[in-house]
């Protein structure tokens, strides 16, 4: 894979407790800002239910089109962790005790704590690529370009460390974001003009509240430098025109 | 539709903003919380990117499978709004100005104020039935079993109290939460026999750190109250069995 290749991954957050609003989900961000900046970009996300079929189908989905697929959630030691079972289905592998995953939560734990439920937390998929948890033990797992983490957030993004020689980017995602006293209406016209003439650059617009008062956001991104800069530019330039405050840039 | 049936939504995000982990999405929760209490269950969720053949192609996807389909984002009034655009072409109905949105913002506006890029916003699917918005004037929009809501989380959230009756559920989804001084791995065996015991009840366990405390949410839910007093009555009795402190009830 070389460096000038678009990287593509997707996200899917498995768990009930999302879909029910229940729990609020910060794992996407999390995982899509650091892919972000190793030069992978987030295609998709999706959120499923713990319904093992789901699983298997959508992992099979997403693992076909993307470079990477990263599941967050559903590898803990109840009965509704059904990540590493439905994993080892989608790819039609064994499912059964990892014996370096074994060893680590062994010596993990007290003589006598390593209990029934905790030795859930080592059957994956055979010959399963350990992801190392520098903060509860229980590893996560890697099969092909398929890698499953823990839903719990702060666990998870300590895990991410690890796996930064395991993930081959393209050339890393580059933005600017410059921040307007006005509403989207005054610029839509003149911000569209500027996407025209720069077809291979993202720009988004948004529109935020702070400190009660209406602004918008305007994000530029592109893997070059230059391109971002002249299209800053150009939105600059207009923003003067038509003397609006620049909150920051 | 009777009540008995099961009722089923997916919520589709539309937005660069999400995917790059620059903004926390908060609508599922939001528009999640609020299905549920009407008895409609939320199946999926994606987030896409602001392409328009993804959008289409998501779009005629899950509207195909679900009873409804929600979409947040890209209705406002600049070059990367092309929600309604996409959704016009996924349904192949005509994109046009919908005479009754252009009266409202008309009148929203003051003199002179309603502008082109403003104007956009009343470019919808033809004969699209509108969703009124009480906090900024522009109006979502409805066809068949698609609502299109706006991405600004409290501009959304104003305009789902409107649809109450246009969304049919079946029986409101119940829940009791039972919060123990514990960790998964202790309560894994007897969790997963009372889940054997009553298979027409989802039981999630979901580890929190409070005030640097451990502790795990069994969260049972069912359309059944009698059922949910009854399998709550079965894990307090092994709760109580193993002496584990009830966090809450």
């Amino acid at each position: 894979m070389t460096k000038n290749k678009k990287v593509n991954a997707s996200i899917l957050i498995i768990g009930n407790e999302i879909l029910s609003g229940r729990t609020q989900d910060t794992n996407t961000g999390t995982i899509a800002l650091w892919l972000n900046s190793i030069g992978v970009t987030v295609m998709e996300v999706r959120v499923i239910p713990d319904i093992e079929k789901t699983i298997i189908d959508t992992v099979n989905e997403l693992r076909e089109y993307n470079d990477y697929l990263f599941t967050t959630g559903g590898i803990g030691p109840t009965h509704d962790d059904i990540t590493a079972r439905s994993i080892s289905k989608a790819f039609k592998l064994d499912y059964e005790i990892h014996p370096e995953a074994f060893k680590i939560l062994e010596a993990y734990y007290k003589p006598g704590e390593f209990n029934e439920g905790r030795q859930k937390m080592v059957w994956m998929p055979k010959d399963a690529k350990l992801i190392l948890n520098p903060t509860s033990g229980a590893p996560g797992f890697n099969i092909d370009n398929v890698f499953c983490l823990p839903g719990v957030p702060s666990i998870l993004k300590s895990m991410l460390g690890g796996l930064k020689n395991r993930i081959v980017g393209g050339k890393p995602i580059l933005s600017n974001t410059i921040s307007l006293r006005t509403v989207e209406s005054e610029i839509a016209k003149s911000l569209s003009k500027v996407q025209d003439n720069n077809q291979d650059i993202e720009i988004g617009s948004y529109p935020f509240f702070q400190a009660g008062k209406l602004g918008v956001s305007i994000v530029i991104r592109s893997e070059d430098q230059f391109k971002i800069d002249s299209c800053s530019s150009e939105i600059l330039n207009f923003v003067d025109e038509k003397k609006i405050e620049v909150v920051e840039r």
